[in-house]
């Protein structure tokens, strides 16, 4: 089974590869490795949710959100690659989570995304993480996650 | 003289690795390179200390914070590689410091950690670093750090 | 043409390579890959700005600022390899900005360091970028910016 059959049997939706909001591209390949630029959760470039997590952003939005975030970033890394099957691991997560005062549970809203990963990869999905507060994001973004991926 | 010899002869306990708090793995290798997930101040599973550097946590309480979080990190290297005599370099330490306002010495809580670090290794304990002041952290806690370290 | 020559017809002024602000080094190599610690806009040792972006610091000043983070990274760089011919790639940069409640523009600070890295660098330039807002820095910096770029 391919990693596209995988993401379809779970009923995700793949998103076209994003648009970057700066002068910066995507993905870089260096050695084995694929860096993202830090992905926000957009569909079709607008994004699906706006604000601090949880007083504008409930937990649930925000899970959602960061796995909206983290399939933005496998469409870039598919874009550069050509098939998602070329990943032999995710290295690494980083989420920032745009936090209100007092909220301390980043590692949930980081589970959002890492639990999807590790249902459409696998052990090949197990990765590293950083879940951190982040004071603000840009576009408002309740969250901002980047991979590292080897091939 | 082993690393562990070493950190015994400092008078510096490494504890069991620590189980993440997530939905990830506390280490992956890749290349030539291990990478940890962000690191908490625990021992044996609880918070040695919580809340916003100076309000809640003095200077000197958050140094040995950060250097209990990168005894973490060790550990949990350890736990992959079988032994930290297998380190071939300290690549990297990222330090997020959850600041109070108006609080701009996250370089002097980072070096708790990278002193600690630098006793341990020598030469090879010689990292980069980033310092940054985040707005809050996972379990209320003063400080996240992760490692690269080349193996 | 060089990279000093391209700097040099920019108009740049490359900086001698920052001493760091803690315990730790510049930059660190690791396979084809060098890291280097987060920088601040410092020239000669002093901060050129501080403050929060944009109420202490304007938009166009804290862009500047990054480019100069840019630069002492650079400069670091070329302290390690002997030239920055060697670099074949830009392959990430990170800017952590020091963001008063409700900015969400980190993207625009960070383009002053990309356009810049873009027009120096050409298509070796064209990188990944994380762009994130800090709840505070190091010495009340406006920006932190590190790299990695592969040799």
């Amino acid at each position: 089974m391919t990693v596209r059959d995988k993401i379809r049997q779970l009923g995700i939706e793949l998103p076209p590869p994003p648009a970057p909001v700066g002068a910066y591209v995507p993905v870089v390949r260096a050695g084995g490795l694929i860096y993202t630029s830090g992905q926000l959760p957009t569909v079709g470039g607008r994004m699906i949710v706006e604000g601090k997590v949880p007083t504008d952003v409930p937990l649930r939005a925000a899970q959602a959100a960061a796995a909206q975030a983290a399939l933005n970033a496998l469409a870039a890394v598919e874009a550069e690659l050509g098939s998602l099957d070329d990943i032999l691991r995710i290295v690494r997560v980083n989420v920032f989570v745009n936090s209100s005062a007092g909220f301390t549970d980043q590692a949930g809203v980081a589970n959002g995304a890492s639990e999807m990963l590790m249902q459409i990869f696998g052990d090949c999905g197990r990765h590293t993480r950083c879940a951190v507060g982040a004071a603000e994001l840009p576009l408002n973004s309740p969250v901002e996650l980047d991979l590292i991926v080897e091939v």
